[in-house]
């Protein structure tokens, strides 16, 4: 049974207003909100069990070592990973990328070619680009249409054997259109040898993730966008990369045995977190994927969709808006602009008088601003606690906004 | 007034019992207990203000970014540094000396020199010895003597044109040695350019922070050894180096402008801090230093020195018991083993099943073991929290151990 409102119980934040009116929160593309379960994982590892896990044998360290490695476990099933020590915790996408951009290095020479899309956030082209720099490799980027729409003779037209990494979102975040990553992976298969990276920071809080049936080499993702703490994040990678590839951070934990004339590394997981770990927050990550598995895919997918449909329908009733990639297969996000009105946070900033909080700018996705020749977006996103009288309240702000600035 | 009761009771986890004997946490050095403050005031973020930081105009992410910069800020006094933008979140110690050691990289070449010393932490000698893999670079130790006492001589006789990096701890993790870093950095100063890194992860909880006064080119220390989260971590570098070194990680937040054909990086701090912060922890992080400077830190230091006096005082009175450093200016940690009894595990679990929570092995700390030609030490290690009472719990049940396992 999925009842809103008492999923929106769970949320103490909801319930309050801003600025005199109820909270309207539609920026969960930035970052989502906590169930109480969540938060009170997280507290209860501090109240009752906090300690430094994995090379303690006191009581307390041991319990806080079973409940992350049991967390990890949670994780490996949401994602069906084959392996737990597949699953390595990470504070976030943008570590996850950069860290398999670091470990790469060796791997790229010289004219090696690196794809990617134009629907990246920048934390998908930097590290990227950073890389390039290293090696003197270079940087392919699949095309959009006005639509948005990846045009993808062009990665056929790229890929060859040359290419050693190809790296995509599986949801672009300032746009919500979700990507054909099976026949990007399929054709990258198919036509060359490349490293192939998800990033599924917009996509892990919305679909049921399999990186098995996936086939992709790597599958990153934030806790943070769903429904967990800040400051944790999964990178996903095959058993047989992840024990090839070298390490990246130098620590306690990461090592077999280290010595002034040589250090051997550990197993997977530990090889790639170094330091002691955010045991808390990879703990509260796991009862954040419970949340989601209570609530089930399917149920928080429908209703998502459905507050998408709803709020673009009624968006397109307020003349003069276009929503970017209005017509791409989309998942969770509407991105527009009211013709005209040049600035998308004058805009914003009305909504937020009104107790509506969305993002507007370039959301971290520049190449996309400048494809579309725009500074910014006003961008609404969604969580499963978000309500169709919350997209009203959207609407008619919108609409009072557009008043205010012409 | 320094009432030791009531700083117990602002923290729960204290106050259970562990296999039926009250909790004796003596792991601090591992990772410290969290009072009811920084939990409250992580609780608060997440129940009232949480939102992404910085590039967001509505009102939570507005209140999210002050709170945040408000932390910041506290810690930029917390160690005086000159400018509130030379702090940097980081997750934590480990990724502090990662970072600079990556951002180094351009900076060194084949034979030139990076000098650390026999007491580090793995977090201190692996990332130094991945830079000299990745530059041909050398390693170069400062020896101990048979009281771990950094044997300076040696700094003198290695420091010269091509020492890039001198780097070592301010307090060693394994034996609570205070290094001597004032003479350590005026050497380096007077005879090299070197880099100068201290590792403040084990004297950021115990003693007063002047990064001005110490003249270090950078101090790295984490949030959750002194009462903050885990996942939280202060990287401090000098504004001039820091926007000299290139940027770490690649993504949002530490970009100027991001295209294909080129980015350009954002200032100080951003262009260290890519990616969603842990905006929760780091605010955690600013409430942790307020408790810390509420009790004052003279206060805190003369209380564990006295537990250290007393711990070690007591303990050398039961034959047979070796305390590593013994001689050495110490802080927070003894670190000893008892003659005939070659596994310290052995002790820590008879420890534990009177509620005394230490760490046994290695700490860490590979090399010092290996020179002192033993497995791991016995390590208890103190916080603000604990007493005298705990000291002979720990001391009753030394002796205990040494009955059941000779």
């Amino acid at each position: 049974m999925f009842d809103i409102q008492e999923i929106r119980s769970q949320f103490s934040i909801l319930n309050q207003q801003v600025n005199g009116k109820p909270l309207v929160y539609l920026d969960n593309a930035a970052t989502s909100q906590k169930p109480n379960s969540v938060l009170e994982v997280w507290n209860q590892y501090y109240k009752k069990i906090n300690a430094n896990v994995h090379r303690g044998i006191h009581t307390l360290s041991q319990l806080a070592t079973v409940e992350m490695e049991l967390s990890r476990k949670k994780i490996q099933n949401f994602i069906n990973a084959e392996h737990d020590f597949e699953v390595i915790f990470t504070k976030g996408t943008t570590e996850g990328i950069n860290l398999i951009s670091y470990i790469l290095t060796q791997k790229l020479q010289k004219d090696d070619e690196i794809i990617i899309s134009y629907l990246e956030h920048h934390s998908n082209i930097v590290p990227w680009q950073l890389l390039c720099e290293r090696t003197g490799a270079k940087l392919r980027v699949i095309p959009i249409d006005q639509d948005g729409i990846l045009q993808l003779d062009y990665l056929d037209e790229f890929l060859n054997e040359k290419t050693k990494v190809v790296s995509v979102n599986h949801v672009s975040n300032a746009l919500g259109i979700v990507n054909p990553i099976e026949e990007i992976i399929a054709k990258t298969r198919q036509n060359s040898d490349a490293y192939i990276v998800i990033d599924g920071a917009q996509s892990a809080p919305h679909f049921k993730i399999d990186v098995q049936a996936m086939d992709c080499d790597f599958f990153v993702f934030s806790g943070h966008k769903m429904y967990a703490p800040m400051g944790t994040g999964i990178l996903y990678g095959k058993q047989r990369l992840l024990e090839d590839l070298p390490p990246f951070h130098g620590g306690g934990e990461m090592i077999a045995t280290c010595s002034f004339d040589g250090t051997t590394y550990a197993g997977l997981p530990f090889k790639y977190e170094a330091g002691t770990p955010n045991v808390g927050g990879n703990i509260a990550l796991g009862a954040a994927v419970d949340f989601i598995e209570r609530l089930g895919h399917e149920h928080i997918q429908n209703h998502e969709n459905a507050l998408l449909n709803y709020a673009q329908k009624q968006l397109l009733e307020i003349e003069g808006l276009k929503i970017y990639g209005e017509k791409a297969n989309r998942t969770g996000v509407v991105s527009f602009n009211l013709e005209g009105i040049g600035i998308s946070s004058d805009v914003g900033m009305i909504l937020d008088k009104m107790g509506i909080a969305v993002r507007t700018g370039h959301h971290c996705t520049q190449p996309i601003m400048s494809f579309f020749n725009i500074a910014g977006t006003v961008r609404a996103s969604f969580a499963v606690y978000n309500t169709f009288s919350e997209i009203d309240a959207l609407v008619e702000g919108v609409r009072k906004a557009q008043k205010m600035l012409s």
